[in-house]
């Protein structure tokens, strides 16, 4: 059984209302060292057997097309969970 | 300038609703492979200067106490964004 990780960012020119509501609330609770934030979504995806190349090739089009809006959100990262960095997706959407 | 990402995801025996739903949108768009979903949420917190063991620290708390309900969700990984893998929070809290 393996899992795959999908991690979705809203596009930097993209307006983020939920990561500016963290960002204001961080300095009042004592974190004042964080001067910008962003909130996104993470994905874990279950298969029956292990990640391989070509389920990792269908979690990135399942990425680009059912988890993420390409019109406001990037795809930034795809990956087998246990080798975490394995394949990280450029935010162009291909596979690095 | 330096970035720290912050993941949380629900716990595994909490309820998730949204994954349910994508994990059911998934197979009528052609993804049958995967069998179960879970979706939790990922910060980028941006800092002046560089990415210390400090600001990691501070990261970690903030992702304690502000980023996620720990009553309900788990803090799966702290980490510098350049050095990826480099600080990873286990998911009883305590740095790796």
């Amino acid at each position: 059984m393996g899992r795959v990780v999908v991690e979705v960012m809203p596009k930097p020119e993209i307006l983020d209302p939920q990561g500016k509501a963290v960002a204001g609330a961080l300095p009042r609770l004592g974190f004042g060292q964080f001067t910008s934030v962003r909130q996104g979504k993470r994905f874990e995806l279950e298969v029956e057997g292990d990640v391989t190349p070509e389920v990792l090739e269908a979690a990135a089009q399942a990425a680009a097309t059912v988890l993420s809006n390409p019109v406001i959100e990037d795809v930034v990262r795809v990956a087998d969970i246990e080798a975490d960095a394995a394949a990280t997706v450029t935010s162009t959407g291909t596979l690095a």
